[in-house]
């Protein structure tokens, strides 16, 4: 599959989701920050029995590049916890289930702007159940991995998401990689 | 030293640095997509020859708390590189400095959305050589934690920063403490 960059046909300025507030410090001084409101992200390492991790493969247009990534996405209205989002967007994007996951880290994206938390998840014997469902706009790749490979691409800077090196920090931690 | 948040006097919502682009998908389909312009982020573990890692601890308006961090910031325009602006981050921040900046690891805070990278690097044998200098806006104070104690805060979420998670992995992995 040849996943490819969106073309940009125009660019405007509005502001969905940015608040500034006008702030005063406890010295009396005015100051305006800059706040993103977001919904709580969730991200999962799935790790099959075979040790592999589940990946998927996506255009992401901030960066602007076609990138491997751990499967996750933002929380919606319906999803009662931040594990019951996690498993809805693992089975969306890749197919893949678990019967367990493990909230093995909670961090801010960050805390200097947005408001949300990204919360990180092991999933234990995952397994394909079904095809992927995705939006029209996703178009999505999923790819197998050896853990060790993982960390190898972490270490060069091949897994782009910083969000997911911590995750994957998270992970090592709770297999007690990291002494 | 008491760190209080800031009270908020009121909100408006403009579009500072957020670019909505009107994308095509490869399919045609047409689609927005909401960019966050930022200029590249740096942050450093900086290490005292006793093995101790420079923290600071400051309000950030987004979490609304005080938290403990790694000293960090935005690349200024002046700034000639990444190295460059971090040197003069953790100068600023904390009046350390260190002959041995190294760049460990470099990531997407959010490629979906953001433009921007953050760089990470690790600083040896920081010692004190100066006060902080601070903007009238900042309060900061500085404390030193063993590394082992970074490692374990970390592991119970209390370094909050997604961001400074990643680069607690890269500095290990730096320094051979991931197998």
């Amino acid at each position: 599959m040849s996943i490819t960059p969106w073309k940009i046909l125009s660019s405007t300025h509005p502001g969905a989701n940015v608040r500034i507030d006008q702030c005063e410090l406890p010295g009396g001084k005015h100051i305006e920050g800059f706040v993103l409101e977001y919904r709580d992200w969730v991200t999962v390492l799935a790790l099959t029995k075979h040790r592999e991790v589940v990946m998927v493969r996506q255009y992401r247009h901030g960066a602007r590049r076609v990138i491997e990534e751990l499967p996750g996405g933002s929380m919606d209205a319906t999803d009662a916890s931040p594990e019951e989002a996690v498993r809805r967007e693992l089975l969306e994007e890749t197919g893949y289930d678990s019967q367990r996951f493990i909230e093995i880290g909670k961090a801010s994206p960050n805390p200097a702007n947005q408001t949300n938390l990204i919360h990180s998840f092991l999933a234990l014997d995952a397994r394909k159940v079904g095809p992927q469902h995705l939006d029209e706009t996703e178009e999505i790749e999923v790819l197998l991995k050896p853990l060790e490979e993982v960390i190898r691409m972490a270490e060069r800077g091949e897994l782009l998401q910083s969000m997911q090196v911590a995750t994957l920090f998270f992970a090592l931690s709770y297999l007690n990689r990291i002494a």
